[in-house]
């Protein structure tokens, strides 16, 4: 069958299209190892470079839905809604969002990864809650989620088995970046995983993967449109991502805010894009007559929080974990801070320890940056901007050096506000 | 280094041009086994999609060469001059070449390779003659050559062993036509070798790799360019194979063929090119009064090759093999054989078993395609037009298969000669 793979490789190598059967052939080939990594590397780049159409991409998504088990929610009283974000740098919102959205009436399964790169895992984050536990089995899911009405986990091996091994493939080999491959590699761990709606956080700016308005909008109509043809009720909103959501990157950096935002209080634009979050996802799920406003003020997200930490092992009253050494950068002058980058200050969580450079690489939970002024804030010369965190004082030089050029001082002339949210896609 | 990797794919993915330093630390690192063979065949399809210009292929061919030993033939009295074929069905010229330019005056080393797919291989041929051998030592090598002029051999394994790995993987990933990654292979194992001088066949037609004109021009100058610039007397000939070359498509029958030729018979258009090419290869060597159409005619050819063989193990005078079964395929019609394709001959022959579909496949010595007729020809309804040999008569049948629709019958009209010599690039 060696001559088949090249058959296929050769298709889209010369801009052709893959038949229905090429694609599940290479997809069940290759996650049974008879299609090398070598082979499926070149097709990956071939895809990157040559694309596939509407027809391709959902064949390519539903072949590796059929190389795993699919969860089925509908024993559940309630309607499930989930949400997935493309990743950005203090992205915390999934923290606060699925109680959230349980506290309004919704199941919010919450199959959630890890940090890789400046972009940080909502697993990661938990993590630095004393004793809460990642690993769930699906039974343990399904009963904490039934519970509780959230719960947020690592997506079990069962899932969509050959997106796991393309995407490690595709994380060594500069393929990461191809919107058919990252529009059915989310859509097909979300619809194996059986979801009744999907909210889609598309993230676009400097410290996302997408970094234009037009790529972001590709991707997520791609990703609509795979959502809808499998009977997923999916919306998409493209949010900035050019500068950090909220004031804080780092592992219990975030979960402190998140819980400050579960309080009532919190960053403005974290409770702004988690309340759009809530409303997209109660809708999608048919729940009309929910308050997420009101949910989070009267404490009835904050319940279901500690209730979901619990049931996973962690303590909600806990002390997070405290890095042990803090550098602190001051403003260079006085005026309105123009621009925060958001890659910048994701690199600079990242080499201070909040994130990995390889899989199996450890995080700190305290590691991070802190940040006391956003775009469009007055700061006055020698003002603390940054706090970053680390365990380890040796990682501040590295750190600093993605923080040349990473923010700008001027007036207010020189300030245009960005709105949190873009554009909505349905 | 993980990551240094992925930035040279990603540049040129991104249709950048990579460095020197980045060509450099690539072929290296993939020689010494720490970029993975995932992470080159992404790059390897980059490059084919993307292209490369002439400075980095130029220095990808710098770094080949580098990876592995160079032989020095300055101490031969004799000045050298090497001929490099692209491949194509029937090819059987280095076989009466080589000792038709030594017996002419110079020094010929033809390292040499194997089939793989409807092209034919130099070795596999010449190990149709009983005892032959084509592994010798680099010592052996130059003691062949220094006596009888003229040695046709394997290529050692210390001569640019990148380019070795390299090709293997872009074998079985889809990533051989990439015009850049041809023009390095050919020539870093060439320039490696030290020749003086060197003249390229390079196959233009349906039997060859290149389909068109406009593509076997670029890589003919891609490839004379490199020659130039590393001081290496380089010509190349474009050469139609839209029609197999001379009567026969196997290894013993091409030996049969070559061996008329040297006796001053043979087929038209193998003397022809054979001719043109010792032409070349003795200008490009500084030969200027030598007759190659004499040497062919008054037997000092034909004594070369009886030595060379010889030198190598082999009885010039010992029965060729013969396939055991015959099959005839008759004329259809009478008329003027206005077409006969040259790739199905070549898949054809390759079928019947003279060729092998891996490379660790035997080959056999008797099969392959015995034509009646060429272009041009006149043919009478149920005169023989082809015969097909094999010691498997099983596979008639898939060899069959190729040859619907490989000529065509029509009248002269229909007919338009082409000729052998299409172009010279120098």
């Amino acid at each position: 069958m060696a001559m088949d793979v090249i058959s296929v490789i050769r298709t889209k190598r010369d801009r052709g299209e893959l038949t229905d059967e090429q694609i599940d052939w290479v997809i069940d080939a290759y996650t049974r190892g008879e299609v090398a990594d070598e082979q499926m590397s070149a097709l990956a780049m071939a895809i990157l470079l040559n694309g596939m159409n509407r027809r391709e991409i959902a064949r390519w998504t539903a072949a590796m839905i059929a190389s795993g088990e699919r969860m089925d929610f509908s024993s559940l009283s309630r309607p499930t809604a989930d949400k997935h974000s493309t990743g950005g740098v203090g992205d915390k919102i999934t923290l606060p969002l699925a109680p959230l959205v349980a506290a309004c009436g919704a199941a919010v399964p919450q199959l959630s990864g890890r940090g890789l790169g400046h972009t940080g895992g909502t697993l990661d984050k938990l993590e630095s809650v004393p004793g809460w536990r990642a690993l769930l089995s699906n039974e343990e899911m399904l009963s904490v989620l039934d519970t509780t009405g959230a719960v947020i986990c690592a997506a079990g091996d069962g899932l969509a088995p050959a997106d796991k091994k393309l995407y490690a493939l595709r994380d060594v080999t500069g393929t990461v970046e191809a919107i058919p491959l990252i529009a059915s590699s989310i859509m097909s761990k979300k619809i194996a995983e059986g979801t009744g709606s999907l909210v889609l956080d598309v993230k676009v700016g400097s410290g996302a993967f997408m970094k234009t308005i037009e790529d972001a909008r590709e991707l997520a109509s791609t990703m609509v449109g795979l959502g809808t043809d499998h009977g997923v009720k999916t919306v998409a909103l493209l949010t900035d991502m050019s500068t950090p959501l909220g004031l804080t990157a780092g592992n219990a950096l975030e979960v402190r805010e998140s819980v400050e935002v579960l309080a009532g209080g919190g960053p403005a634009d974290v409770v702004e894009l988690t309340i759009a979050l809530a409303r997209e996802m109660l809708d999608a799920a048919g729940i009309r007559d929910a308050d997420p406003a009101k949910a989070l003020a009267d404490g009835s997200a904050m319940d279901v929080w500690r209730r979901m930490v619990a049931a996973q092992g962690g303590d909600p009253d806990a002390q997070l974990p405290v890095a042990r050494e803090q550098h602190v950068v001051k403003a260079p002058s006085s005026g309105v801070l123009t621009r925060l980058d958001a890659y910048d200050i994701g690199v600079a969580a990242w080499r201070l320890g909040a994130g990995r450079a390889r899989k199996e690489d450890p995080v700190q939970a305290g590691a991070g940056v802190e940040m006391h002024a956003k775009p469009g804030d007055e700061v006055t010369e020698g003002q603390p901007l940054l706090t970053l965190h680390t365990d380890t004082p040796d990682r501040f030089e590295y750190a600093l050096q993605s923080l040349e050029g990473a923010f700008d001082i001027g007036s207010s002339t020189d300030f245009t506000a960005t709105p949190v949210v873009l554009e909505r896609i349905a």
